[in-house]
């Protein structure tokens, strides 16, 4: 077999390099635009038509990095990247991924790296038990946790569950049928539509709730009535989709009230708090705690948004794990092991679509180490304080309004001068480079999100934020 | 917001501490069992019950890294692990994987960073060339690639754009129906399994075509007569996927001629070459071109596997993206921007389930620049000439007997004298700790699989693996 190209000496000193060029890059990202301010093909065209026949000095990339790449990155560790939602990296997270890498394990079973799944089954429980999830969660009792790529494949798993408790299994043996159906909120996250459409159901599946123009919350009486002309009409409810945070507004659903629906037509639960849901770690940022407690089925957030593990790291959670596995599970002749087929163990392959998987465990291990829970109550208070700073200033100025009250983090505000004016605004600061905002339309209006969370962003940040709108929005 | 509880002088110094803890480990992997030697529950009762409330310093991580998880670690970075199939890590895609964690951006989209998107067309383009993939499938055409975490997510992929092509989009809009079917040979990864439960199809959908006995590969007579048969039926073909190199023996289905007959149906041809298909950078290596070249309508291989390149990442192509956008494209309104609407960009979350995604082509382009094309290739060549090494010594002993003739770095044998022998050497050498191989069932008969690609195997490797079994055989 051939020699790595970097030899153990040249690991070491590119290795080192690299850790400097991380904390240099985030010491000098104050001072880059937020969005990248590159044209479609620029970054494309910079770069060679074919691959090198030859090796090529590991400097060689580290030049094309500065060069070519971070004109083209849009920085979501800057301190005021405040568009979509944050997606922490954080140097424990970040130097416990190296570790992963290192190892380069492979945990599709138990047996193929016992440690893999068992920290992770283990770090899911204190996670879970850190923001108040039900005792029936943890891996000791009839359900469990997992770590899944993203919050969409958490959902789509879900959904897979659901289908095979819902139909006894015949979906898994016979397939999905036109009778079944998916409930959500209006504002609940595209990845629930991408789901319902992969697991074969189709669009018509979903039957959209609307919402309460003023919360955004899905409307429970409307939900109550559309269960009961469909169960009326002969059709099944699957699946009902809770969002505890939704992404536009962070509007929060009844869940209690959704989930005691669910339950009275045997529909599955699942909360979708992939933001909002980390919050929990501060028990005064519990959403919903006694409908989750009660009701869910299966709840998913995202450490990787604000929690301060690198992407990807999403926490999922099923209260019996029996209908997840009964959809899932496969065993080919060549992973049967005396572990697995013990059942002291658990195969963490049968738990989401993949079979691959790598050791990410490690990194929401290291993160809940290296700040504890305290430190992760700072960050979430941190990140709240802030919000809650900018949705002041924004009360205070006539030529703005809050188009929704702020939650937790994020805060959605608008010019009262009009759709173009404030689409336009937040352009002109995006292309500034100041700072990067996001938008939506929230009940025909167009809006602007700012969405505090990042490990970096101080007050000078928002308030710096604030100034450069305020200037930009003239006489409103 | 909190500072990190890693400052940026503490982060420089665990950083450099941890990339000599990688380069020490893999010093001192000769020393170490290849699997790990724990009982179920043993980590995690070594474990916490809880989170800390405070931090701990980063030191205590490490220490717990040594003490409690090594033990439970099965090496795949091992010289002697011949399990399953290479999961190779390689010193430059673990040092580029490092930067992408450091820059923590997020490619959904091409406006969230538009050199994630375009640096991943362009390598996957690169490396679409090195493997003399057909020019369709280059960014520049009207298909194109995109990395994708793992094959199992790749053929469900394929099979949703497959689903929306044969279905004229109905499949999107009113879900499955029960006329559709999947076709492959019995030993296809269960993976499509998993994908024809997940996509709606359920279980009854897929058509499992017997293999030829001696090769392994499917009966294109039969899938001949259950195309014919299905179609005669009023049943759809949807998709026939190839295997390129299956997991239990490395056999290779009749790409040509399996794809003659899924356009004659109307069917996609998806070809999983999962783990031989990086073996193509050498023009000797490549498994059934022309076939892919005509008729390939996806083509998944994992540089994850054995080229160097640290999991996840899964290279995925399409002929034609349009079925693909057409299953899994969805705009909510906080994502919409101008670069999207103009049609000059890739968005890549419509390429894949999920949405968000990392900046995974930075360790793809680090392993093919750092290695160049003949790098790449001495490692393959190098694999190859090992499994031919060791599959001689195998001829050579009269105990023993190959199962399958040897494909590329995978040799398929056994002892002569039975199943349960065969099985009890095996684990007695798992059990020793020297070497790490799993084993198979061909044709009812318990084989041994030797997987050779590791990085970090070398010629005395292999015969110190085959000297400990030889030891342990007996007289056969």
């Amino acid at each position: 077999m051939a020699d790595a190209h970097l030899s153990p000496e040249e690991f070491r000193r590119q290795g080192h390099r690299i850790i400097d060029w991380i904390a240099d890059y985030w010491d000098r990202l104050d001072d880059l635009p937020v969005r990248a301010q590159v044209a479609p093909g620029e970054v494309a065209g910079a770069l060679p038509a074919s691959a090198p026949e030859l090796p090529e000095p590991f400097d060689a990339l580290l030049h094309d990095l500065d060069e070519v790449v971070l004109p083209g990155i849009t920085h979501w560790q800057h301190p005021r990247f405040f568009a979509y939602f944050p997606a922490n990296s954080s140097p424990a997270a970040i130097l416990a991924d190296l570790i992963s890498s290192g190892l380069g394990a492979q945990g599709m079973i138990w047996a193929t790296s016992p440690a893999l799944t068992e920290v992770e089954q283990v770090v899911l429980d204190w996670l879970g038990e850190a923001l108040g999830l039900p005792e029936a969660f943890r891996s000791g009792g009839p359900g469990g946790g997992v770590i899944q790529d993203t919050a969409s494949t958490a959902t789509f798993t879900a959904l897979l569950a659901a289908l095979h408790r819902a139909t006894g299994g015949s979906a898994r043996a016979d397939g999905v049928t036109p009778d079944l159906r998916v409930y959500a909120s209006s504002q609940a996250h595209s990845s629930l539509t991408k789901a319902v459409i992969m697991s074969g159901l189709g669009e018509q599946a979903l039957r959209v709730i609307p919402v309460d123009p003023r919360t955004q919350a899905m409307r429970v009486d409307i939900l109550a009535a559309t269960l009961e002309e469909d169960v009326a009409a002969g059709l099944r409810p699957v699946l009902v989709l809770a969002a505890a945070g939704t992404t536009s507004t962070g509007a929060l659903d009844d869940v209690g009230t959704i989930g005691a629906l669910a339950r009275q037509y045997g529909a599955w639960l699942h909360v979708d708090a992939a933001w909002a849901g980390v919050a929990a770690v501060c028990p005064e940022h519990r959403q919903a705690p006694e409908g989750v407690a009660e009701y869910a089925d299966s709840f998913v957030t995202n450490p990787h948004k604000w929690l301060l593990t690198t992407f990807d790291c999403s926490a999922f959670w099923v209260r019996d794990r029996a209908p997840l596995l009964g959809a899932l599970s496969l065993l080919p002749e060549y992973l049967r092991n005396p572990a697995s087929e013990s059942g002291a163990v658990a195969d963490l392959r049968d738990w989401h679509p993949q079979l691959g998987r790598r050791f990410r465990a490690l990194k929401l291990w290291a993160v809940l180490r290296s700040y504890g829970i305290s430190g992760l109550q700072a960050h979430i208070r941190g990140g709240v304080a802030l919000a809650t700073r900018f949705a002041d200033l924004v009360r205070a100025d006539d030529r703005f309004e809050l188009v929704t009250e702020p939650v937790l983090g994020l805060v959605v505000f608008r010019l009262r001068s009009g759709d173009e004016e404030t689409l336009r605004l937040m352009e002109s600061l995006n292309d500034s480079g100041v700072a990067y905002l996001s938008h939506t339309v929230v009940e025909g209006r167009t809006a602007i999100r700012l969405a505090v969370g990042s490990w970096r962003t101080r007050a000078e940040d928002v308030e710096r934020t604030w100034q450069a709108l305020s200037e930009r929005a003239g006489s409103g």
